[in-house]
């Protein structure tokens, strides 16, 4: 089987993902929201390119129903309700609801990715969870790809080492792997960081731009290995959790 | 200043390069075969995206006086002179001549880098001579943009170890360099292969696949650092050298 990473998702293409199982990281911060907000008891996210998209589609809502959450440039959108800070997804806050949900990256990614068989969404905090779908669907000899979603079209360090950590854990006890040379790479760079998340968020341009902003305790949160163990599957434009609800 | 690494030249937006000086690295074949070509006399390399262009720009030349020269998946191109093996760029094939040349990648992330303020060709056959103009660059404050030209849209493994070797060597003495991640990783990549250019050649997709069709030996000449130390410099369209010819 194939099993491929690839760096921005500007730079996949339909044929790189056709028919194959992906999964998407946008670990700073779009992936680890939305598995914290279906962790929470969000209903579905809802991804969306541009914030317009996101408020028409919001108007076939009834009001309690949704959430209109996002970011531009890290920050919250005027006149919407949440923003791309995970902690903002509490279960008081998404319980029950349709996350409407539009970022720079980390959305345009998924859009980009429909013509895979079966779509993910991975960051470190369900790590182990999408590992053991990745793991399954290897077995059966489906070929893989990971986008490491990356920054404003640019490679991210930590969406790669998060990537890597896949290819790692994929990789463990099956033969006849065969990997691009973005998969060999981000091996390599998961060695340096695998267990000091904290560190490579301090190496990351946008791990530094968050601190920088005042999100600090966002990384805390994003660096929670398997602290928000669902399964995010998007399926007819919209993600939904395969895994169990977190304990309350 | 600034020190940046770009995976593809796809990635790359005119703001990425925009008055910096600028490498552009296709380790295989097309950085080194343009090195080669250059030691060996030849007076100018033109890059063209398309082979009917090379054809058409050929026309206003005495046939005495061009190649043409480029490949497409690793193959010449019928009717042409020469391929992409840089081992065809003998002293005999190539002095004197204008090169018209056309590959998969290489030629288009020159065409991708003309707003910057100057554009090098590097590889690791010609090493230490770039490195040389790049440290001087960074010494007087210039931001400098790598480009890991790629294969195929993608992330080759080979440029990017090559752009982790620039980024080392620019920053040896050198303080207040900031580096985007690409750069970050591109020097955690090299630490593996620093020493072992054929073992990255043999773990490289794109090595392996020149292998297989027969050229094995081309690998051997992309590995021979700083055997072709000419200085490739891409000005109004053209590639032509700074160092001296190689001993004859």
């Amino acid at each position: 089987m194939r099993l491929d990473v690839y760096f921005g998702a500007h730079s996949v293409t339909s044929a790189d993902v056709q028919g194959r199982v992906v999964v998407v990281i946008d670990v700073l911060r779009a992936s680890t929201t939305i598995a914290v907000a279906l962790a929470h008891g969000a209903r579905t996210v809802i991804p969306f390119e541009s914030a317009d998209e996101a408020v028409t589609r919001s108007k076939s809502l009834a009001r309690g129903d949704y959430k209109l959450a996002g970011e531009r440039k890290n920050q919250m959108i005027p006149g919407f309700d949440l923003g791309n800070s995970p902690r903002e997804y509490t279960r008081e806050a998404v319980e029950g609801k349709t996350i409407l949900f539009t970022t720079t990256n980390g959305t345009s990614a998924l859009i980009a990715v429909q013509p895979a068989r079966e779509v993910l969404v991975g960051a470190f905090v369900n790590f182990t969870a999408v590992s053991a779908m990745l793991r399954a669907a290897a077995r059966a000899q489906s070929d893989l790809a990971i986008i490491a979603a990356g920054s404003d079209r640019h490679f991210s360090l930590e969406d790669a080492v998060c990537a890597g950590r896949f290819v790692r854990s994929i990789r463990r006890g099956i033969t006849d792997v065969s990997m691009n040379d973005g998969a060999q790479a981000s091996v390599q760079l998961e060695r340096r960081y695998a267990n000091d998340l904290p560190r490579l968020f301090a190496e990351s341009a946008h791990g530094r731009a968050l601190a920088d902003m005042g999100f600090a305790e966002d990384l805390a949160t994003c660096a929670q290995l398997d602290g928000y163990p669902v399964v995010p599957v998007y399926h007819d434009r919209q993600v939904t959790k395969l895994g169990p609800d977190r304990e309350r």
